[in-house]
C-alpha cells in the first residue's frame, strides 16, 4: 500500500528543487567566468535568464506553473534548468499511461527540476539531470542523471559513476546496480542499437513507505550531480578543438535529438498533453547536424 | 470490397517509381550545374550517390530492398530520393496499425518513392514528395507532396497549389479540395499549433476499384511534382542571403525535425519496426538549430 505524501512533504520537495536550482545556476555562472582557453574566451561570460510560465488550469482553479532558467554562454552553449510545480487533471486518454491516474480520476500533483546542458566544447560532455515528485492515487519520487560525451573519456565516466555509486551506497547497497541498469535500458536508441551517452542512474516510482529516507536519497542525487559535473566541465573546458571535432559533436547531438523526440517519456508526453512547449523543448540541442 | 493489385500492376508501379527517380535526379543535377549566383557558386555542382540496401527477411525468403540516392550539393544542401520494394510479415504488435494487416496475418507488399530536399538557400523552399503502393489483405495507393518554405512566398505557394489542383482536376473534381485538406491536417504540429510549411496534397488508401485510373492519378502527382518544383528552385536559387536568413532557416528546420520524429507515421513506424534507419532518417535536415 502506498503511503501518500502530505502537503508539508510536497513543499519540502518543491523548496529543495528551487534551492538546488539556485545553487546549480550560481556554480554554472562561476564556470562561465573562469574560462581561460578556447576560441570563445573573448565572449562575455554567460548569465542565466529566467522566464516564469503558468499551466493553463483544467478547471477554474490555479494549475501551477514553473520557471525556466536558460543560459547561452561561452562554456555552456545552451543550458536550461526548469523547475515546476503543477497540479490538475489528466485527460482520460492519458490516464492509463501514468501509475495511479485512473484511480485518482486523473487528479495529479507534480513538482520537479529538470536540467539539460549542451556544451560549446566537444570535449566537455553534455549532461541531463532530473528529479521529480508525483502523486496521483499513488505517490512516488523519481529522477536520475546521465552523461553524454561526444568523445567518451574513461576518467570522466569513472568519476561520474563512482560518485553516483557512493551516493547510492549511502542509502541502499542495491540502488546503484539497479538504477544504473535502468538508465542503460531507458536511454537506448533501438533504431541505432546504441546507448545514449555513457549512462548514469535512473529511478522511478520510488516509495519504500518511508518518505524521509526516500527523499534523503533523492536529495543526495541532486547534491552529487552538483558536486561532480562541474569538476568534469573544468577538466576540459580550456582545451582547444578543431572544426572536425565540432562537426562530430553536431552529428552526435543528432542522437540526443532523436532520443528526445522519439522515446523520451517526459518530452513526448509533455508535448502531447498540452505542456509548456518552450519549457519541454528547452532540452533540444542548440545546433545539430544529420549526415 | 477491395480489388487487389496483381503482380503486373505491382511491377508497373515499381517501374514507374524507378523511372521517376531517374528523371528527378537528372533534373536536380542539371539545376546544380546551372547555379550562377550565391556564396556557393565556386563549389562543384553536386552529384547523386547511390546506395542499395536489403531488407532483412522475416523468414527464409528474400525481403526485398531499396536504393537511396543522396546528393549534397551547392543548391541542394541535402536531397535524398529513396525507392524501395519490400515484402514480408509485420510483427503482431504492429498489425493493428496498418489497414488489412490483421486479416493478412501480417503479410504485406510495399513499393514506393520518397523524396526530401533541404536547400542551401533560405529563399528556396524545402520539399517532400512520396508515392506508395501497399497491399495487405487490402490494396491501396497513397502519396502526396508538400512545400516547406522558410520565407513563404505567395507566388510559389500559388504555383505549387495551382499545378497540383490542375493535376487533381484531370482525374476527379473533388480530389484537390479533399487531398489539400488532408495534407493540412496531416502536416500539423499540435504542440506549436502550426502547419508545417504551406501544404500541398496528401492521399492514402486510394482504391476506387479501377487500378488504371487510380494509378494514372498517382503517376500524375509524380509528374506534376517534377514539372513544378524545379521551376520554384530556379526562381530563387541565384539570390544572395544574409547570415540572419540562414539562422532563421536553421530554426525553421527544427519544425521539420520535430514533425518527423514526433508525428510522421512513416518515420516513427519505420524506426520502430526495424526499417533501414539510414534510409528513413535521410529525411532529416542536414543542419538544424533550436533557440
Amino acid at each position: 500500500m502506498t503511503v501518500h505524501f502530505n502537503d508539508l512533504q510536497k513543499r519540502h520537495a518543491a523548496d529543495f528543487f528551487l534551492n538546488l536550482r539556485d545553487r546549480i545556476c550560481t556554480e554554472f555562472e562561476a564556470i562561465e567566468t573562469e574560462l581561460e582557453g578556447t576560441i570563445h574566451k573573448n565572449k562575455a561570460p554567460g548569465r542565466f535568464e529566467r522566464t516564469t510560465w503558468n499551466r493553463p488550469s483544467d478547471d477554474s482553479s490555479d494549475g501551477g506553473g514553473g520557471e525556466m532558467s536558460v543560459m547561452k554562454g561561452r562554456v555552456f552553449e545552451k543550458v536550461g534548468v526548469n523547475i515546476s510545480t503543477v497540479h490538475g487533471t489528466f485527460n482520460p486518454e492519458f490516464r492509463d499511461k501514468i501509475p495511479g491516474a485512473i484511480d485518482s480520476h486523473g487528479a495529479f500533483f507534480a513538482t520537479g527540476i529538470s536540467l539539460v546542458a549542451h556544451m560549446q566544447s566537444p570535449f566537455v560532455p553534455a549532461v541531463h539531470m532530473n528529479l521529480r515528485m508525483i502523486t496521483t492515487s499513488k505517490s512516488w519520487l523519481g529522477g536520475g542523471t546521465d552523461l553524454n560525451p561526444v568523445y567518451p573519456n574513461e576518467d570522466d565516466t569513472k568519476t561520474f559513476h563512482a560518485d553516483l555509486k557512493e551516493s547510492c551506497d549511502r542509502h541502499n547497497p542495491g540502488y546503484y546496480a539497479h538504477f544504473k541498469d535502468w538508465c542503460d535500458r531507458y536511454f537506448f536508441l533501438p533504431h541505432r542499437n546504441e546507448i545514449r551517452g555513457v549512462g548514469g542512474i535512473f529511478f522511478d516510482e520510488l516509495n519504500t513507505g518511508n518518505f524521509d529516507t526516500d527523499f534523503a536519497f533523492q536529495k543526495d542525487v541532486g547534491e552529487t550531480f552538483l558536486a561532480t559535473y562541474p569538476g568534469i566541465v573544468r577538466r576540459h573546458m580550456n582545451r582547444e578543438w578543431t572544426p572536425e571535432n565540432r562537426e562530430h559533436q553536431l552529428i552526435r547531438r543528432g542522437r540526443y535529438a532523436e532520443f528526445n523526440l522519439l522515446y523520451d517519456r517526459g518530452t513526448v508526453f509533455g508535448l502531447k498533453t498540452n505542456g509548456n512547449t518552450e519549457a519541454i523543448l528547452m532540452s533540444m540541442p542548440p545546433e545539430v547536424k544529420w549526415g
